[in-house]
């Protein structure tokens, strides 16, 4: 017998008809004997609705009554979902977030988890309850409710699997399980078994939105072993866990891709120390999120200097680093709104060599111009012209034989 | 400078323009100096929308889970308020019934209130804030969300006032006020600027419902004043305090009717002790709530009875009755289910005599028989035909002249 979390985001539990599938789903796990803490969203739209609500009364809706108003999406469905299952016969209790007492920080729309308090929660457990909890709420050291962000169910999920060192921490979700890329641009994509929380760390912030970082951060940290499957289809799902060193590991996990990048890049720049933060500062002071970061030594003592933005932000980055340009006696701006970014990405890489060499020949031999390159431990990232976006991903798993089952 | 507790019922809040104007009345009060406790509802359908959710699931929701269901219907208004008022650059803060402290005891979905926690609140009045409180909820000493039924709302507001020693308690609803009877049946109905406390126990019981009884009582008991105003238009509406004896008090402030009511009569019963209970057990035994009763003795030592019932439990009322009536060996069972109340309420009536007197003659001259009487210290209601009910009101309406101005 064991002690699982599991997690029902918002289109899991969208309609009452779905709440009583994800009711019987839980039953089944009951059956199996296993101790069970359900984690659920707001029924999904239930959110968008509340905050349309607010921003017809206030210009920028957010702070302490933003999360009072928020909270109660995920209320809603603790207490349908109690209902639901004690009319088949269940024990079950809900929680809200204060009431679990989730203790966070006062940071409001964004909060951060300090504490959970499991007592009430384990005596619900001993006594055969199903307990039921709202994600991605919680609240402070006086009470004011407090809400974690977008997608902060994850997180309350896997907090809570770590303070009740649960044996697993379950995500349902829409899909069933971590790919080794988009199935949408490669049909031989696969899903994965298992990954390690660092390759679904680099998978995610390259764009494999299955879970949150912040999420799959926590589960790192406290080392609850994370699995994704589908709300909607049987299947074991991807089992995200730290590191087994007795593993053979894949040498290429999956492949990330991400299209919303711009490149900019200030050439002829007089070098001397403390230029990149003069290049990078005025962005940095628009909230403009940088992403790749590359630096050449140039001809004549100047420097070369390219970085990626997200394309939004590509104007009002072209923009500063105009103005930048000219104070520091730059030579030349330009850019390119029309680039993608390819990684692949692997704990395997760590011990093999040529995985940098197979993936620059796999490209060069579709003649796909690499325009930048930049790597760390776990993955090596190119950025190349936009339109071979899905040659290239489709070419990089082939040439890594990503298909294979192993 | 005052404190003033103000409840604003579902339809006030039903929309986002509405709790503008909420917001906007609200602010008027505050520059005139007071200090401002707002009670609010659900926003108006948010209730039964919860409740339709919870059928869906469940076949008969009820107890924790429904209490922690409904209880997002009026932290959403509070939110929604509080943002509305801060977005106008008035300085508020909202309390969920939880969060204020409003300690109930566990009898979910129709809790009633043990104790408030004042502390917080009065920091907030002290630092100029607005205090929005979520109507109709509370929580048991373990924290367990609590719901104090319907019409709650009114409950919270005068509780919070009496905590508070607040100076007035106004609830906005949808009517003006308190009227000497329905305007709809007699055009000529006036509104009343104050009635005693016991007068709108027996108005509101007795039909005329504007406020919900418990509250009235409880501002009785702990003495708070209580005005009825209406949320859409100008205008003092009526203040409900405790008797004044200075006061000339009117012999007659209003009739109340309810046609909601059935007679049943059980003839013949064989007189002896305890006969009344006997007849009266096996009813309440099936919930059915009795109104009115009558008992006369009649011819060789037995004796008639006659009791009212709502309408809806006619039937089954009947039932139990012929059963009874079989079992005591009465004589013979009939009822009436088109008959009609009504009743003249007033404090004046105990140091003043003939106004029974005056109620009779009136309705004699209009040949409306009296079927059945029943007087206590400050109302007499008579039972009649049920086609006469408009009529017997604005008879009586005239022959006590309650349209004239006092």
């Amino acid at each position: 017998m064991s002690l699982i979390v599991q997690k029902y985001g918002g289109t899991s539990v969208g309609t009452v008809e779905r709440i009583k599938e994800v009711a019987k789903k839980i039953i089944e796990y009951r059956n199996q004997g296993h101790d069970l803490v359900i984690v659920v969203s707001a029924m999904s739209g239930e959110t968008n609705r509340l905050i349309d609500l607010a921003k017809q009364l206030s210009d920028q809706p957010r702070g302490r009554e933003l999360d009072v108003l928020l909270s109660t999406g995920e209320q809603v469905t603790i207490a349908l979902l109690s209902m639901a299952l004690m009319q088949m016969g269940i024990p079950a209790v809900s929680y809200t977030g204060s009431q679990v007492r989730i203790l966070t920080d006062n940071s409001h729309n964004k909060a951060r988890i300090v504490d959970i308090n499991e007592h009430n929660l384990r005596k619900d457990l001993k006594e055969g309850k199903v307990v039921v909890v709202a994600g991605f709420q919680g609240c402070d050291e006086h009470g004011n409710i407090t809400t974690l962000g977008r997608g902060g169910s994850d997180t309350t999920a896997v907090a809570l699997a770590a303070a009740l060192k649960a044996d697993e921490c379950q995500i349902y979700t829409d899909v069933d399980g971590v790919y080794t890329t988009d199935p949408r641009v490669v049909s031989e994509a696969r899903r994965l078994d298992s990954i390690t929380f660092e390759e679904m760390l680099e998978m995610a912030s390259l764009g494999a939105k299955v879970l949150q970082i912040r999420s799959v951060e926590f589960a790192s940290k406290y080392n609850v072993p994370l699995r994704v499957l589908s709300s909607f289809t049987e299947g074991g799902g991807t089992l995200i866990t730290a590191e087994d060193p007795s593993m053979e590991q894949a040498l290429i996990s999956g492949i990330a891709f991400n299209r919303d990048e711009a490149k900019l890049t200030i050439l002829g720049v007089p070098d001397h120390p403390g230029i990149a933060s003069k290049i990078l500062g005025p962005i940095a002071a628009e909230n403009i999120e940088v992403d790749m970061i590359i630096q050449n030594t140039g001809k004549d003592a100047t420097t070369d200097f390219t970085f990626t933005v997200h394309r939004n932000d590509y104007q009002s980055a072209l923009n500063i680093l105009n103005n930048t340009a000219e104070k520091l006696g730059a030579r030349e701006v330009n850019g390119n709104e029309h680039i993608a970014k390819i990684s692949v990405v692997g704990v395997g890489m760590r011990s093999h060599a040529g995985i940098a060499s197979t993936m620059f020949d796999a490209l060069a031999q579709d003649n796909i111009n690499i325009i930048m390159i930049s790597t760390s431990e776990i993955k090596i990232s190119v950025v190349i012209d936009e339109k071979y976006l899905e040659l290239g991903v489709r070419t990089l798993h082939k040439a890594f034989k990503l298909e294979q089952d192993r």
